[in-house]
């Protein structure tokens, strides 16, 4: 994994690999939020923020801010975000690669570069994605002002409220508001992180954009048939939940092999437990339907629910679909989209647009701006878990693509947003 | 449930209904072996024996017996066989029915037939359905002399050994080996109980006789996939452990549906757990097939088999393909069948043969002597949990049934099992 370290490219991941030692268990990545091991980490990150030349602090919230004024002090910034806690069993590159190219990217401008007209911030949000207290991504959250008011008496599996959690992590809770920003603080927010897929391994590119951010309808299928004896009861004439679950779950992955840029899993069936003599009587899937276009996903939902009760209406089982999460997709800045893909083209490679990105804090961050994405080709195909490597050559390709399109931001563009027409607009032709 | 108190079926149901309101629970019908559920229902089988006129004693492995001698008293006995102790969640039918039948049967023939030559008994097993201490079919391991030596130590889920058990129950452990019975002592086994499936009901008869016991072999396969991000990785190219599982279920139905008298039944299906996010990445499925017929049952194995290899191959998943079970069928004498023909017949009913019938105590009585087996039809066609209820009217044919092969064998008969050519052999013409 290690690169060589006189690269820039090398150094991020030489960081990479160190936050990765730093986890509550050896044999698996466990970096929780607010944790010894986190606090261990975010005082790597802020040093390396420091070496840079970015002023360098923890937000009310927990989340770590480097930062470089442009020609007005305190003015709007450029912002580019990640993730340095992780969750149970996470991979080394998830959260942290995009951080640390972040901070390499910036430093490239300060060192290099004329000085940024505008403000440039790396950020490392809190909590992207361990749900440790209440719903995931606690620090974008808390930057756009979407925490619950009784955020703080939340509590973890062990009974610890986020207040709790906040004073042990030297963070003071009544601040914790205080960490939301106003949308004309945000010129643009930037991620850049590796792909969880094989789409850029397949198609041989080092860096892929995303022109939006893919949701998922969630959905939860009870069969329900009759338990009885297996040996005394012959084949014709069983109404068997599982075999009705078998045919739903083949039916779920027709559905998503009929239809480009949407993916239906089913990640989880759980049969009630009958003894080893009897016939399931009972079945439950759960079921998700990603996409990033909204009116594919939910005629995927609908073609998936009549495709189910038909199998259960031809094997006499009951059936019930519920649908329990449904939002709409985040799309990406076409501006960015752009930006991003020059700077591929100018980095010389063929610009590849992934049809599914996960959802970040990104998808907050759109609440304050127009936002950006790029995914790093993973080796292996594989980005959850401790699977997959991310190649130097690819790192180096993604800092330059990152440290052109914020340079471009931050310097070239002719000027921040500004009211025009009565609305705020980006610094960049409208897509 | 509860029929005209007058008749002797209708006696039959009113003690099968007295019996299931002696439970460990109210919401359902636990009898749970050496329990004082147990012993409360003992009491009450004992004391309908001494009624019927039968002498009636526990066994040292606390079996019930009730017995009438013949013209030699201690000969060899023609048994009837059930048991009283239940599994959890039991049907109220299953076992009781066939001991309150054989009571019933053995009383006609004490009251209106001529004096039995051979003695005959009726046996409530321990221990028929119910694991707590080590196989099931405790009661009738011990008669037949399968017990491990070391029986006396197993424990139950709470340490209790079964010595301690059997002392609690009023019962000596140094007598347990004791309950051993040769083979001389037993003319023949017959066993009546309620069909636990749907056959019966669907072809219109209220008896059927079960020329062979069904065995099973039991198959635990594992599937291995890939855990891969589920937004994030396109449907082609995916190794989802569960569309492979679910694919292995339709083949294991076809493979049943294509066999008469064989059954392949996936009861269990485990997805080894993932976040919500991730496609599975191994998944265990067990599965039965069951028959009567070793040479179908091995048939279906095999094909199976390789149909599941198959869909492993074809998905590139990993496949383990482990046998635990794979005994051979217990086959009924083809004489006692013949006599459970014709008394079905002299009851005014068709005789229907059923191509499977569970294993019980019979499978280990079958090595004493010759054993018969007849079930009586279950309306809703469910014999498991507490579904499905047995008709006062096919109560009635079954007791016919059993008083004519009883009156027969004990009384009509040439001769008990006498020496011809060094072998021992059964007092009907042989099948």
């Amino acid at each position: 994994m290690t690169a060589a370290p006189e690269s820039a490219a090398g150094i991020v991941l030489t960081r990479v690999d160190r936050l990765a030692g730093i986890s509550a268990y050896p044999w698996t990545l466990t970096r929780r939020v607010f944790s010894p091991q986190q606090a261990e980490a975010e005082a790597l990150v802020l040093g390396w923020m420091a070496e840079a030349g970015l002023s360098a602090r923890r937000d009310p919230a927990g989340n770590l801010v480097g930062r470089i004024e442009g020609a007005v002090p305190g003015g709007p910034a450029v912002v580019v975000g990640g993730h340095v806690d992780t969750r149970e069993d996470a991979g080394r590159y998830d959260g942290t690669l995009g951080v640390l190219i972040g901070i390499a990217a910036v430093e490239r401008l300060i060192r290099h570069g004329p000085p940024p007209r505008h403000a440039v911030e790396v950020v490392a949000f809190v909590a992207d994605a361990a749900g440790r207290f209440g719903p995931r991504q606690l620090g974008s959250r808390a930057v756009v002002g979407r925490l619950a008011p009784d955020a703080l008496d939340w509590d973890d599996a062990y009974g610890v409220t986020l207040r709790r959690a906040l004073e042990a992590h030297g963070l003071d809770p009544a601040r914790l508001a205080s960490a939301r920003r106003a949308s004309d603080a945000i010129l643009a927010y930037l991620e850049v992180a590796a792909e969880a897929g094989p789409v850029l391994e397949r198609s041989g590119a080092p860096v892929g954009i995303v022109p939006a951010l893919s949701e998922s309808t969630m959905l939860r299928v009870t069969l329900t048939g009759a338990a009885v004896d297996a040996a005394a009861n012959p084949m014709p004439g069983r109404r068997d939940a599982l075999a009705g679950a078998a045919e739903c779950v083949l039916a779920a992955e027709r559905v998503g092999l009929a239809r480009e840029g949407v993916t239906v899993t089913v990640m989880r069936l759980d049969v009630a437990p009958v003894p080893t003599f009897v016939v399931a009587g009972s079945a439950t899937l759960g079921v998700r339907v990603d996409s990033a276009d909204d009116g594919a996903r939910r005629a995927a939902v609908a073609e998936l629910a009549a495709a189910l009760e038909a199998v259960a209406a031809r094997r006499w089982l009951g059936i019930t679909v519920e649908r329990s999460v449904d939002p709409d997709a985040t799309r990406c800045d076409p501006g960015l989209v752009r930006l991003f893909e020059e700077a591929v083209a100018a980095a010389g490679h063929r610009a590849v647009r992934l049809a599914q990105g996960v959802t970040t804090d990104a998808s907050h961050m759109a609440l304050l701006g127009p936002i950006g994405l790029a995914l790093i080709r993973c080796r292996g195909g594989v980005g959850w878990g401790a699977a997959g490597t991310v190649d130097p050559a690819d790192v180096a390709v993604g800092l330059d693509v990152l440290a052109g399109v914020v340079g471009a931001l931050a310097g070239g563009a002719p000027s921040p947003r500004e009211p025009r027409d009565g609305h705020l607009s980006p610094p960049w032709p409208a897509g």
